[in-house]
């Protein structure tokens, strides 16, 4: 059977001396699927550079709103596939067509575009700055490269390298794309790309402006992000793959952009236990059990103090999470990592309360799992037992006291997000002070009295947070304009002829709304 | 003699276990000068690292007036202090202390900070973000670690790391420093540090806001670095120590700006060169020669088209630069790093036209230089070609024409600016509009028809620009708000009740007059 074509250079071609293929699977019946994808080689990703210098020099010269079109026309085209891409990756991925892929992910995807699309047009994103008295004006800008999307593998659309936030955000700024498919769902990527093509003819985008290739050998991965011609990189997903291509691209001095791994602290404290114990455990079972538990704001630990409400409370979680049934798992390696994950928690001192094994097939599953340790222990082997396990299964951390909530806090790595519950009446409020000025520094995104899962698609949405949660905790990948940003350069021009600015710095606003900061005043006025 | 004391933990303290120790010199009478200074070993940036923990502890309960009031005492301090430091730090780094060091260096210095003080009392720079519909809120935020700053040699003030713009910005954000004294200048450093401590008591700041240490072995500044507990790192200075610690610092996820090297291309299109060749022969000179051309903003490279009018523009500028004195050097360094940077310039193909030579002592001195290429040997040797030569050395490229102009642009790594000059008549204009496109994505600041040195501390400036002119494009090291954001973190309080959001994200404007991004809209109203 004949490979399936890569996208590059604007047209669906033959992988160049491809250097071997892959197929999908399908989680729901391990069965293996019929199309065959190619692993590229250099050569692929060459081209896919070489191109997209090109695009770079022609995107400069292309109105704004060509790309603001380009984002809705790809978000219309999305809308018309719906039923091709919800019943593709729901048989790649096993995530339940609903109530997620079709009315809940699709539909954050096409809203991600058309905000990004309504973002370009108002402009604002480029924090155009104008000192007048100087003759100085600065903005952000498009890269001086491609910007190289690897997407993870539980978000086939919202994520995936050719439609997602990144993608979304790094065409926003005026750059050109190179999205790496990830290998679940090759066949879903493969029609959100033919869309994204479709919409840049349709748009009159330079062709080069999106490119697809499946695979690599992760040695010409590394080298892709390690080439001089590329602008930035934006990665989600594995620690180990993210810290190699974070070395890589650090090392040529290529921005790069990580979403890696998280466990989520929460901390319940004590009188929220007493006043709403049920409705907590509730709330914690639909998040730790949202898309089988793989999603990176996924609750992993949750830190209660020891006593008979927290014992409780546990007993309660724990009965609800095993009368959830298991989710299928994303590919054949999910439950196998859990195993993995849940053995060393245990091999550190945690405690099996339920689940713990895979689930009998067909269908990768992995019984959604509890676990508790003393906060002694944890205190103990903090590292080890901040092991992300990816799927549903949690940890419960019992501290001893306030005090040792705080030490816990005190060791946490950096996450995505931390949430403390405290009871509504204020008996909760002494140790929320103690606790929250030792979390606020480890993570991106602080809760109160709500689950971390759900990531608003906010311009105040931070959807990242101290290292090794992300690379870089002064971004963040969810919420526009601000994760447009991670994709421009700023660029100044002092005592630059007027004709000669571009127009989002002369005097007049080019759109008479956009806002400007103008001799140290956020303005909508012309110079 | 007794070493003198290093700043850790609030106090002047011996160093502990010091490594070694050195001398500055005085670069005019090249003679050796009095105080000796510790090299420090780990035990001391311990001692530092552990300090700043306790100090951020503390900082984020002060109130944000103590900051202002730190930042503008010092500035004061500094001003009372006027003529010792002025005198050490000519001693020590041999700029003239008119028209220098007194009425431009050290009132740049002091508008900085009284510039980082408005920011702070403003708080405008937080970026504070509410989006109410989902009752999401994110804001700017001090980092979870000091920030150690390295300065440079070539500015004992304003870019010094206890005194100069990271520094500036980093309290701003409302970090604690750890700075590390460039070894040229010790004295001033420590005159510097003595009035930024009399500013921390009598502000109220925690005591180990500021620290200093003089110097460390590398591979002690390596381990500092990639310490999980430091915040964040700016470096200014050579390429080679900048990428050591940017290669530290990467590997423990710690967020590291740099100015490295950069020479700072300017082209001077043929209409220019008929209209006003002597004027812009006499801008050139003044730049290339000002602080005898140890600027970062050095105009190192020219490129002109190969004419009549192009090797009158060169004789102009050879004669001017050759009736300039050459400039003492700030260090017995800079000689020998001329010769070493001129040599290689020769080696691939430029031919001397003045200067090439040390200048006889006492004081480190060397002759101010002209080179010349061809363009076909400068693209025969790009990489080569735009060796750093740190002093007023710089090397005229003849292109053959604008075509071979715009590949020459093409060839040029990252800077931190470019600057084109025109004539004003519009003659030169088809040549800009092709040159722009392509230099625009090698520079941080693009110029008209001005030299690069002088950069405003201005809201719009951009020090910064592609690698390897800087680690990052999307910062800039001078300029305010923008350079506090290096040293910040994004923070997102997603449902946080009300009284536990820090006062910028809270319904009422805590100024009213800060601007905040509220659904959308820049606004300085209550929510």
């Amino acid at each position: 059977m004949a490979l399936e074509a890569v996208l590059l250079a604007g047209e669906w071609r033959e992988a160049r001396e491809p250097v071997g293929s892959f197929r999908a699977m399908n989680p729901t019946t391990e069965t293996v699927l019929d199309a065959e994808y190619p692993i590229s080689s250099f050569a692929d990703l060459a081209l896919a550079l070489q191109a997209a210098q090109e695009a770079i020099a022609a995107l400069r010269s292309v109105p704004v709103e060509t790309i603001a079109q380009f984002l809705d026309t790809f978000a219309d085209n999305l809308e018309k596939r719906a039923d091709e891409l919800v019943a593709t990756a729901h048989l790649e991925t096993a995530l339940p067509q609903e109530p997620r892929l079709r009315s809940i992910e699709l539909p954050r995807t096409t809203d991600q575009l058309r905000q990004a699309a309504a973002a370009v047009r108002d402009r604002s994103w480029r924090m155009a700055t104008i000192d007048t008295s100087n003759n100085i004006r600065s903005c952000y800008a498009p890269l001086a490269g491609p910007v190289v999307i690897f997407g993870p593998n539980n978000f086939p659309f919202a994520f995936n390298a050719v439609s997602g936030g990144d993608f979304a955000a790094a065409i926003a700024a005026g750059n050109p794309v190179i999205a790496k498919a990830h290998p679940g769902h090759p066949g879903t990527t493969k029609l959100l790309a033919e869309a994204a093509l479709d919409a840049v003819q349709q748009s009159g985008l330079p062709p080069s402006t999106v490119q697809l290739f499946y695979h690599s050998r992760p040695e010409d991965g590394l080298k892709l992000v390690s080439d001089r011609r590329a602008g930035a990189v934006a990665f989600t997903g594995s620690r180990k793959a993210g810290l190699a291509l974070k070395e890589a691209a650090d090392r040529a001095g290529i921005p790069i952009y990580l979403e890696m791994s998280s466990v989520n602290p929460v901390f319940v404290l004590p009188g929220a236990l007493v006043e709403r114990a049920d409705e907590i455990a509730a709330e914690f079972t639909s998040s730790c059990t949202m898309g089988a538990g793989q999603f990176c704001t996924n609750p992993g630990l949750v830190v209660v103090v020891q006593d008979e409400k927290g014992e409780r409370f546990l007993e309660i979680a724990g009965e609800r999470l095993q009368s959830a049934p298991a989710g299928v798992l994303l590919s054949e390696h999910g439950p196998g990592h859990l195993v993995e994950a849940v053995d060393t928690l245990q091999a550190y001192g945690a405690q099996l309360v339920v689940g713990g094994q895979r689930v009998e097939g067909p269908g990768f599953r992995y019984a959604n799992t509890l676990l508790r340790v003393s906060g002694d222990d944890f205190l103990g082997h903090a590292d080890e037992l901040q092991t992300e396990a990816f799927g549903a299964t949690s940890l419960f951390v019992f501290a001893k006291d306030t005090e040792q909530l705080v030490q816990i806090a005190e060791r946490l790595e950096g996450n995505l997000t931390g949430c403390i519950y405290s009871d509504t009446g204020g008996s909760d409020d002494e140790q929320y002070a103690q606790l929250e000025p030792v979390l606020w520094k480890k993570v991106g995104r602080l809760l109160n009295d709500k689950m971390p899962t759900g990531v608003a698609v906010s311009p105040a949405m931070v959807h990242g947070g101290p290292y090794p949660a992300t690379g870089h905790p002064g971004f963040t990948a969810v919420g526009i304009p601000a994760s447009i940003h991670r994709f421009a350069a700023l660029h100044c021009y002092d005592n630059v002829r007027s004709q000669r600015l571009p127009p989002v710095l002369q005097d007049r606003n080019p759109t008479g709304t956009m806002w400007r900061f103008v001799d140290k005043q956020w303005t909508q006025q012309n110079v």
